[in-house]
């Protein structure tokens, strides 16, 4: 049975790769041996598993995002175990077809009466932009690693309809955690002027800066309206807590002192709440919502801190080390925009004469030349990277503390977060 | 004991108008026989009031917004009953030491961690610049003409201990509503390139957009917090849809099509979402709060949405008649943005070639000159206010539809909505 489950996630895998109407000799050539024994490590496993395929919109970004860091993850488990590696799967792979009636009970979502304000809600949930889709992976991944069975149901029926009506609650959890992400999105692009996101024009530049607030606000409204309807205030309570968070974290980026900028402690709260906070808090939501005890939902809690302060920390990293065309912006694009980020602020534990380049600020391009060439010589992306990796240990660590559960969904689902945490600090993109 | 309230009341409406430390004297001087027996109508009883004033900071906009109006509705009243008027109060001064505990309380849920977003989400909580309070206002009172002892209290201790929890969660109504409303006049402001508000710079002219947005999205999410804290889900999602208005009526506005634009239907759905919405929701909010029937719900909410769109109806007839002095914004402003409402769809009406000017638009100042033309010559004026007054009826009929009461309290209050009306329809700023 197990096997079975395991076979059929890992054609819906593929399909994700090589696209929905892939051949069977297709999956049948490509199989994750294949990923495991490409010769030329995590780069040539994509373009192994690229040679074949098929451009499946919107799947694309997240699979040859996911891909390299997977490479690396069996790899280290193939070298320590063969028989576990069937069982592995790729994390969003897990909840791809749960996924998929997310992405279009979204876009009915944000369904709104004026014309205008509807092409600029769905702007971003339109099939093809919806981005990495990571956030509602791992809530949907938290929601089946949390084991709600504690105790003998009624009746078999009566346990399903509770499962799945929990169920729908979690995923509408995934759903507002999506909205509120692309609604503060929306408002940072504005902030920032930028011009492109996810690889096209931003909505601001697209459709103007008001449109853009505008449709900021609506999905801010129409996530509180999602939020009410879950009839849970603790809920509601802690995703506007997070609303919160967001905008406190760009007001830090956008208004720090020179000592703020070149502060760690700085850097790391305003990242919690920029980033973690939203991801942090929505895991907890998953939990609350399945009425988990206070120890579980803060282990979920945690799990999310940490590997959202982790993702950050590797895409700060990757801003110094990617190129724009894997990353969809421009590489190097925050210290051009005098934000300062870990990998510099490690150098200037080295090298303590950065801080006056620092303090002068970036506007002189030359200024950036400089801070590059002082990160070159320094530690500060190794450094950066580990600091990444502790977070990514810390959020693994949540989950091997959650109570023991033999069931085998459950089981399934915590090495996936286990995984995502390793797939974060791989990345390339 | 009602001579005594009354009384107390009166005084409360003096200092008022003339200040915290007015003395014995003046409180004897000036009555409200004073304002009724004004020789030379509403502006003489302002200026009759205030020739002894002493001028206090976030009073003198509201006292002089209400006063001429209430002159004319005191006038009215004291030529039919004499022995009324004693009873008779402003609406602002029933509820005046409400109101600053109220205005107390929004600047401590306003503040932020950071300080520039601190201090862009006090900036309209502030002394002085706290506006007409009129939102609070009819909250508050709402929640006084909504009896809710249907039954018999097991003590009156525990009676008393019920009525001022339910009054303390209708005071956070109002608070919600008023950062509701001060968030959507950030963003709209930052929208219309505003410079001014209030009498004093816009948010967005005195520390950028970019400012104004956090603290707009600041705003409502210390909203939304402090909604879930009333652990009532209808009323997080009645709030939630309020949100959800404002951004569809500021889209219907900045996105209408020339049929849009001259059309009557399209101006009251739009003036709905932009104005009425807000309190027509939150008094039917107030209503669910206190546990009332869905019948009495939705007269409140009828009061709420007349009354907005009679305010709005009116507010488009000042931008026509009023001056910047007065109405602390450049006359005009609406026809000069390109903004179309009632006196102009009115005029139209009767003169069909205005039309065309119409949807030439305004960038060209002499088509303004045009269509004041055309509005002189017509009923337009007129009819937008007699449109004002129909639905100020209307909002009235619906307190007198409220059930019965012989409470004293209650039918003061009711007294005072009723009045509200006549304020709203007859204001001069």
């Amino acid at each position: 049975m197990i096997f079975i489950r395991a076979f059929s996630r890992a054609v819906r895998f593929q399909r994700k790769i090589f696209g929905e109407y892939s051949s069977s000799l297709c999956l049948q050539q490509a199989t994750f041996r294949d990923i495991l024994s490409a010769p030329e490590g995590p780069e040539g496993a994509v373009s192994h598993l690229r040679g074949s395929s098929l451009k499946v919109l919107g799947c694309r970004e997240f699979s040859s995002w996911a891909l390299p860091a997977l490479y690396s993850v069996r790899h280290q488990i193939h070298q320590q175990s063969n028989s576990y590696v069937e069982e592995q799967l790729d994390p969003f792979s897990l909840v791809a077809d749960e996924l998929s009636i997310l992405a279009n009970r979204l876009r009915a979502m944000v369904v709104a009466e004026v014309p205008k304000l509807a092409s600029a809600a769905e702007y971003f949930f339109k099939l093809g932009v919806e981005g990495k889709r990571f956030r509602p992976t791992v809530l949907l991944l938290m929601s089946s690693a949390l084991d709600v069975s504690t105790h003998e149901p009624p009746s078999k029926t009566i346990e399903n309809t509770l499962t799945t009506k929990l169920r729908d609650r979690q995923q509408c959890i995934a759903e507002i955690t999506e909205m509120i992400h692309v609604a503060s999105l929306l408002h940072d692009d504005v902030l920032d002027d930028a011009d492109t996101r996810r690889g096209i024009g931003s909505l601001n530049f697209v459709m103007g800066n008001k449109l853009a607030v505008l449709a900021g606000d609506f999905l801010l409204s129409r996530a509180c309206v999602a939020l009410a309807s879950l009839k849970n205030t603790e809920v509601v309570s802690l995703l506007a807590t997070v609303v919160e968070h967001l905008v406190t974290g760009e007001t830090m980026q956008m208004t720090s002192s020179s000592n703020d900028r070149c502060s760690m402690e700085y850097y790391i709260q305003k990242t919690y709440y920029k980033t973690a906070s939203l991801i942090a808090n929505s895991c907890k939501a998953i939990a609350l919502l399945a009425g988990q005890t206070t120890e579980v939902a803060t282990l979920a809690y945690d799990y999310g801190r940490n590997l959202g302060l982790a993702f950050q920390l590797i895409d700060d990293v990757l801003d110094f080390t990617g190129t724009s065309a894997s990353l969809g912006k421009g590489s190097l694009s925050d210290i051009r925009h005098g934000i300062i980020t870990a990998p510099i602020l490690f150098a200037m534990e080295e090298f303590p004469e950065l801080r006056v380049v620092v303090e002068q600020g970036f506007e002189n391009p030359s200024n950036v030349d400089i801070a590059l060439e002082y990160l070159g010589k320094s530690r500060g992306i190794q450094r950066a990277r580990e600091l990444a990796k502790e977070h990514a240990s810390l959020a693994a660590a949540a989950i091997d503390s959650l109570p023991g559960n033999d069931d085998e969904d459950v089981k399934r689902s915590r090495r996936a977060l286990i995984d995502l945490t390793h797939i974060v600090i791989t990345r390339t993109k």
